[in-house]
């Protein structure tokens, strides 16, 4: 098993490291980490750091740094305009999108969004749904969840469209060699027509993923997954 | 938006069917079709058939077959030996593999497996998950779901162990031309040692999938996804 990974605002420069609040609580009374054992830091920004629990109180470890290093921001960067769905489909998108490494989700406000964000709660969700989801899967770098984006914004941004009647595939269209790589994927409902003739005409290229109907909370995730190994990443 | 698809035992062979029983109740009761609808109908064998609705009556339609057309099974065959997995993991996995196109899903009764299947229950309902996953994603073949495997049947048929310490990549290693390309993925607890060498023993490679860790839900699908790429499926 992978360490437990605690986020941190920053890494320490010196060798010492105090971990409370939260993330402390989290670690000595949940996780319940014991003197001896070993647990990852890390800063959301690309910085990490393994660490050794020198003494354990209630809520709080006393830590000494054992190794540390940092990521590079990854260069292009992987972006999912992704529509607002009902339920706990947006969040699972969300979920299992970070899991995979996506960089940044944009919350599109679609037509045909059945879901209605009245306050700032949903997006607080998908927010809190990225973090956790990124500790747990030790990224060295949080996703930036944006604002709720309307079609024009999404449009003036959007590389490519999933829409399962285009001629291009993702698996093999070209691919901008750095910058945002910026992907819309529909809500349940599907990409309106005139969403879609809003993104081409922004140059925005519309791909399909195969020949099946993915649902929202998984055709990003596909996504990003064919990305990431054509890039590289993976 | 793409026709409602709903399972038959065996396409027509003439031009007129009647949709009665549970997927006919579905399609007059549920989904509401009324005459002049289009829908498609299809034997998760294969064939699939566009049809028109010439009378809806309570719980039945009849149908004109349109169109019908045949796709011949996959080679090589995607197989996921997916970790039981507790709560409704498991059939998050299930659900999104199915949307992106795996042939056969194994169950496999893990060392960390924490849910136990003391009944015929759960592997029922990963199989009613595939069938409607395989309905949503309008899927020519419905995939099998196969039942429980003890670690060492799984051995006898893995190509792939995921395994985030492997020095090999999913994304670039030789895959076969044709037969199973059988896939393990571990439950929540991931692999035991011991399982993995009695998986690399028996000849399977450990492949990574990236370097962050990817929750036992997402790292099928997000398997699927790259094989169906590399293959040209997508």
């Amino acid at each position: 098993m992978s360490l437990a990974l605690f986020l941190v605002d920053s890494l320490p420069a010196g060798s010492r490291y105090t971990l409370d609040g939260p993330e402390g609580h989290h670690a000595a009374d949940v996780a319940r980490l014991r003197v001896g054992e070993e647990l990852l830091l890390g800063d959301g920004a690309g910085g990490t750091a393994r660490a050794v629990v020198d003494a354990a109180g209630r809520g709080r470890l006393e830590l000494s740094i054992v190794e540390r290093w940092y990521r590079e921001p990854a260069d292009p960067r992987l972006v999912v305009a992704q529509g607002i769905a009902k339920g706990d489909r947006g969040e699972l998108a969300v979920q299992a999108m970070t899991e995979a490494g996506v960089d940044e989700i944009v919350p599109w406000v679609a037509t045909r969004s059945v879901a209605v964000w009245r306050d700032d709660k949903p997006l607080q969700r998908w927010r809190s749904t990225a973090r956790e989801a990124a500790k747990q899967a030790r990224r060295a770098w949080l996703p930036v969840v944006s604002a709720p984006s309307a079609t024009a914004a999404v449009a003036a941004r959007a590389t490519f469209v999933l829409d399962g009647d285009a001629p291009s595939r993702l698996s093999t269209v070209d691919l901008p060699a750095s910058g945002d790589i910026v992907l819309v994927v529909g809500p349940e409902g599907g990409i309106a027509p005139e969403e879609l003739a809003a993104f081409r005409e922004s140059g925005a290229v519309p791909v399909r993923l195969g020949e099946t109907v993915l649902r929202t909370s998984t055709a990003g995730v596909a996504a990003v997954a064919v990305l990431s190994a054509r890039l590289g990443r993976w």
